[in-house]
């Protein structure tokens, strides 16, 4: 294998001087001697000790007391990696964890590269590497949604899939191979009618997984919900008033720009990602154009747009705003709101006028769009928006047993497989010999092999890309 | 006792997000039964299991896998609290951990208070008061100083000079009692003066301890080095020069006002405080005046005091500056460090001029100042000045083994036994009758219970003031 793993790895695994205590991993062949030559146990030895037992014991540094501890033994091949590991539970000081690794490190431990434990979980194969890569999206999930599709990844349900799939190609694979070994006879074994529907409904299956990358991909990162409108529409005001109310559970995107604003916020286990663009209006200045086709390109990227308008408008200006707006919008594909902002300034009777005039503006595109009276300032209709929102999007909650992709290298390896079998079905339409058409095969094969982890075309390069993101000491 | 312990607590003992793993700490009576609803064990249960062994398990949330998990069983008395006590090991993802404590909540555990954990150990006879203290200033020790006194502190080293104050103070009392049983008879059966003589040696320790607190202070909340001169000596660029080198170890000290910058950095293992201040000059701008009176109050809180002088400046402008700041220094009390700025600047034969000036009026205080050549722009003289510092608290570090009070209600206890213990020396000498002698060492005895925990006058505040600043999970 790719690892000779006689080497052994420490790291912290949670962050210290924050909790009550902290917990260093150390995993590989060295780990019980290296632990006994840190830890002095109350009564025998780490390397003494039986798998899932928990031992007290002391540290000393320099002769000096560090840290009394609880060591947690666990024996190769059932531990976490695979390999010979404990974990050493240590008052939460920051002092005492880095000098108890310090110590670890003179013992002959080495420090872990980032995902490197389960890296070696996957190399001694605990897992595959759909699975190893669902635990860093398992610990960064944060509503039910993205916990809910990590969860399946990790547990091996997108795998079965992918396993699946696999066994399809390797049949029609197997299939062809008879063939290729008859060939000089010229006969033609398998039934290539019968191959061509096995490898379309293959290919089907493949393309309805790759789809479910945008679906898959808003659980992770969040619907993008676009605010847009005319300036002092009150588009701030809004993404104010509903980030304010959820306080405790919002976070900045990173790398938000400072002419977008970007908020997330968890509504009923759905990650919505709200974007507070510029104002449109007709411009001749170039830095304000700039900025007005920015918003356009953030209209075109998101999967709902929230249309604001100022409900005191007048009706012409109503219309015309209405009109800029769903210019930029593709009504077959997102999902509009109208909102009627500023909803408490005006007499029902002018907003049923308004209404109306919405109605049949929107109902001319042949669309239903979703109209909304708010008045963000005082909060009022904020809380039948948050609904409107969670019903629009309640398909990436509900559907609890339908698998999501979530990860782009999973997405493209989906549609190389996906290209390569269309590649097989115009060969094989076209008459072209096995031998050609089984490559195709073969390459299909090899792009769900690679989302599994097994024949790797550069497997260093590949698996250090995965698992630099994840988080020291996992 | 105090609690009756029928409720089972359960908090985070690690900060969920940013690691690998995180613990959920569970502790009480009924901590099995609780845990056993919550996760399933691949087999048997946790109120089936062993101490101190380890078991995977799953746990469900509306019937879908949330985590797996690792718990490890500990059972009462041999557990941190002395109860039977669980930790659970999930996925570091705060979705993760809010569920499963959602879930224990709802098979009956309630959330842990501040540092209940530890008031539970305490109130369990696992330790005393002062140990119970302890936990905390090892968990925020940030140097090998602090670390060694909250560790020797835990380990009962305190706790067992405390021991030995109190059996002397019983031992008096004791002699006091027998005199009280024949009082009638007018009989002194004890010894005034070799009681007199026993009292002051016992205050003599008491007031060795108390006196410690100005180390230990030190010690655990850092060197307080006030960086003062007058303006444009270069005072801040030193500080930002100190601290730049160190920039990973700096943190800012919550409370800053904006007038004077505190940071503190990590020498040889002791914690300095550096105090950066307005320039001392004479004003009759009001505010200004405000400013520099701050000054001169900073100078007074110092441990160490580092004079800033321009070494450009003419000799006389020196020596009124030196004079000036000598005012406001306690050559008696501080150490003072007078710094030759901006040594760069000029030729070495006029630094030497400045130095016999400076060392000329140090030594009319009868006063050996420290004198360092700095050029703080380009780090020069910088390591030197370090070493000094290092050097000059060096005690902080090398008394292996004496003790330091760190706790101001430790230090107040022993204030209120030395007072107590004097009354009690004037009332012998007064030859005062023996019961009212015995009142006041009753006095003493209860001070040094107090830190120890034992008959604590208010249990209830006084235990929730000292646990209200541990943290949670602990």
């Amino acid at each position: 294998m790719i690892n000779s793993y006689q080497d052994t790895i420490v790291a912290p695994a949670t962050t210290p001087g924050t909790g009550a205590i902290s917990i260093i991993r150390i995993s590989g062949p060295e780990t019980f001697r290296i632990t006994d030559a840190v830890v002095r146990l109350k009564s025998g030895t780490v390397s003494g000790a039986e798998a899932y037992t928990i031992h007290f014991g002391e540290v000393f540094l320099e002769e000096k007391l560090l840290d009394e501890v609880l060591v947690s033994v666990f024996r190769a091949p059932h531990s976490y990696t695979g390999e010979d590991s404990v974990e050493i539970s240590t008052h939460a000081s920051a002092y005492i964890v880095n000098e108890v690794i310090g110590l670890l490190f003179k013992a002959g431990a080495r420090f872990a590269e980032p995902g490197e434990f389960t890296r070696r979980a996957f190399l001694n194969g605990k897992m595959d590497l759909a699975q190893a890569e669902a635990v860093a999206d398992v610990i960064a999930s944060s509503t039910a949604a993205s916990h809910r599709v990590a969860m399946n990844q990790l547990k091996g349900g997108f795998s079965a899939q992918l396993a699946s799939l696999r066994s399809q190609l390797l049949e029609m694979a197997s299939l062809l191979e008879l063939e290729l070994d008859f060939s000089e006879e010229e006969v033609e074994f398998a039934d290539r009618k019968q191959l061509l529907a096995l490898l379309e409904e293959t290919q089907k299956h493949v393309d309805e997984l790759a789809a479910s990358f945008h679906q898959g991909n808003m659980i992770k990162n969040g619907v993008p919900v676009a605010i847009v409108g005319p300036a002092n529409a009150g588009k701030s005001t809004l993404l104010n008033a509903l980030i304010g109310e959820e306080r405790a559970i919002v976070t900045d995107i990173p790398g938000t720009t400072r002419d977008t604003i970007e908020e997330t916020m968890n509504l009923g286990g759905i990650l919505f990602r709200f974007i507070d663009t510029a104002g449109i209006r007709e411009s001749s200045d170039t830095v304000e154009k700039m900025g007005i086709n920015r918003t356009f390109r953030k209209i075109s990227e998101a999967e709902i747009v929230l249309c604001m308008l100022d409900a005191q408008s007048a009706g012409s200006d109503l219309l015309n705003n209405l009109e800029v707006l769903f210019r930029h919008v593709d009504t077959a594909s997102q999902k509009v709101f109208v909102l009627l902002n500023k909803a408490d300034q005006i007499t029902p009777e002018e907003i049923n006028k308004n209404v109306s005039v919405i109605n049949k503006f929107v109902l001319s595109f042949d669309y239903k769009a979703k109209l909304i009276s708010v008045a963000a300032k005082v909060g009022k209709g904020l809380p039948e928006l948050k609904e409107a929102l969670y019903q629009a999007e309640i398909d990436l909650i509900s559907n609890e047993d339908s698998t999501f992709v979530t990860n782009v290298r999973h997405f493209e390896a989906l549609q190389n497989a996906s290209s390569a079998l269309s590649d097989c079905r115009t060969s094989l339409s076209r008459g072209i010999p096995s031998d050609l058409v089984a490559e195709d095969l073969r390459r299909a094969l090899s792009a769900i092999n690679a989302i599994l982890g097994t024949d790797l075309l550069d497997p260093e390069t590949i698996l250090h890309n995965i698992f630099q993101n994840h988080c020291i000491g996992k």
